[in-house]
């Protein structure tokens, strides 16, 4: 197979946004195009990821965008795989070129759901879960993490004010991300007092809805030494599912398409833990950055809940977690979030994190789930040059 | 690269179904693998192919569907790409198998929007043009096509008539096929007589809306050898893509991105247009089949509207095209369609095609169109044993 790399990502500013998605969309893939130094003649594909696009009464996006960069004659898919839509769309560029179909693919997600009341947002949300088995039923995200939260606190003794250090931490990541949503810095005392949305998880455990679109640019090795001044390969890539609905899964505190596509990329990259120096995980939840370290066995179990607490999870700490700010506070535009992940990636290997900068970062692994794990992309980045 | 083959394609019966699109579709896949004779627990990963899914507020269908066959921690993605989105989720798993990535991959793909009324699913089908420079200021599909059938009849000369021709042929092989929506035998009469839906296309020219689901199982040759008693082998397979916009193409009797995809497809697979024995080509409207062959280069410009007339393309003639009723009279249940196309030619190349069996058919082209160019898919196909 061919070494694939990666030699731009950039995203808009998250938060709300009054262009409606297409623009963001071709915005954040100019910007990646612009930032690689390349013509977009040089695009040989396109991947698109969103789930929500469809409340702009628009499909088809791949050619809308395509159209859009002036090289229509591109072939563009759009993917879907719920909050995992955009490592879906980059395991589907990554396999294209790994393949050796082509030298150079352009992969761009967005979402806009900020203008839309919070019930409608979290019931459109519902259609990432079972419909059938869990939303008619009145489960929502909230709800059916909240169910994880408490079953792995009943399991490991672990507390809310655990979980809070998490939000914390990511909070304070995000007030040094030019492009985070939520710039509030916030102490546990805070998420403490902030009110239940399901219980255990109060307000400021939950990420918040977001606009915004970002997008990165995949290349083979050849393309990528003869254009790029810098770039990145992915070591590895893997992708796994697991059950839609989180009843029928084994376990309450572990999500299996996390395990199975987190040592399936740790075993592809031939890379051991300690070799990663930061991860970019799913947050959606504060909870499920607790489990999430767990399930990719860089924290044994009922550990992950107090990494943050105890600094070990810190920018300045022995594992970064979520430098960007995390879905948690970087934000979550769904479609775009797979992709936002590889966004701070490429800032830090590229040394362009600002204060978030880790110090000799050189690789990294982003973790990105689609509902309770109906779908889980794991990818792994080394810094080449 | 290696080989991609096909064991097995199923569907759903096309027409209206009282059943949720997500039972169509697991209905479809289940029926393929049993076709195949494989195990589900045989299958690595899937793509599930849909535009309107969303109407039953429902994401995510990859995991819905691994998990239905009892294989949820099989990666599964949904893809769309307006009406190829079945060829396009075929694509992705050519791709994958062809890199080495799987060996054994679901493809399935669905539609559900008889329930709506006509302005409301016109209206929905404008979501595969570009809403914003086409839909909002009213146009439909079928007024697009229209305009370039009229563009046509104005360069070539053609005439309504042999376009009614087309639509009496595809009539007449859904006679003969089990799953077809439309069972009703027309005449030219018949085409002639009934009313403008836009002028020129009147409603005997326009496909309808359907129900239905399709399926169908790629993989390696090895695995082909090692389990299937007969397998086709997916000789090539390519995609490119076009203006979104039909106002944006430099012509409007052709579709480019249909001529670059059929050229690369029959170029990789060394085979002369001679050699293909049957096509299953996108004919939303009569004119889109008459385009169709003049793009994929088995017709002179100008000719392809009157080869139907000319008992060319009738399943007894030299080149037979949409022996299942194409999407005019089998249907065209969107995400499905693309699948379903290669549903023939499975029946036909195993031999299990009835009355529509095309005698010593060895090879096939598909050939699946996204909106008026946005996306095209071409395969090519042959029996192995």
């Amino acid at each position: 197979m061919h070494r694939v790399c990666v030699i731009s990502a950039e995203q808009t500013p998250f938060g709300r946004s009054e262009e409606p998605g297409r623009e963001m969309l071709i915005d954040a893939a100019s910007r990646a195009v612009t930032s690689a130094g390349i013509s977009p003649k040089d695009v040989q594909a396109g991947y698109v990821s969103t789930c929500f696009g469809f409340l702009e009464m628009q499909g088809h996006y791949g050619p809308l965008l395509m159209s859009a960069l002036g090289i229509p004659e591109v072939p563009c898919t759009s993917v879907e795989s719920a909050c995992a839509s955009g490592s879906s769309a980059i395991r589907e560029a990554y396999m294209s070129i790994a393949g050796g179909f082509y030298d150079c693919v352009l992969v761009a997600g967005f979402e806009r759901v900020m203008h839309l009341d919070t019930l409608k947002a979290t019931t459109y949300f519902t259609m990432g879960c079972d419909r059938v088995f869990e939303g008619v039923h009145g489960a929502t995200f909230p709800g059916l993490y909240a169910v994880m939260a408490r079953a792995y606190f009943d399991r490991y003794g672990a507390a809310e004010e655990d979980l809070a250090h998490i939000a914390v931490k990511n909070h304070a990541n995000a007030m040094d991300n030019p492009n985070a949503h939520l710039k509030k810095r916030i102490d546990v005392g805070d998420v403490m007092r902030s009110p239940y949305v399901a219980s255990p998880l109060k307000l400021y455990d939950c990420c918040p809805f977001s606009d915004g679109a970002a997008a990165a640019l995949l290349c083979s090795e050849g393309f990528a030494r003869r254009y790029a001044q810098e770039y990145i390969e992915v070591v590895s890539s893997a992708r796994s599912g697991g059950p839609l609905a989180l009843h029928d899964g084994a376990d309450l505190t572990s999500i299996p398409s996390a395990v199975r596509a987190g040592a399936e990329a740790l075993a592809r990259s031939r890379m051991e833990r300690r070799d990663v120096d930061l991860l970019e995980v799913h947050d959606c939840f504060t909870i499920a950055e607790a489990v999430a370290l767990e399930d990719l066995g860089f924290a044994p179990r009922g550990e992950g809940a107090s990494l943050a607490r105890e600094g070990v999870t810190l920018r300045d700490g022995d594992l970064p977690v979520n430098t960007s700010g995390g879905l948690k506070a970087k934000g979550h535009p769904v479609g775009a979030t797979g992709i936002a992940q590889v966004v701070e990636v490429v800032d830090q290997m590229f040394c362009r994190a600002g204060r978030r900068q880790v110090d000799g970062a050189t690789t990294a692994l982003t973790h990105n789930v689609g509902a309770t794990g109906g779908s889980c992309s794991v990818h792994i980045f080394r810094r080449v040059r």
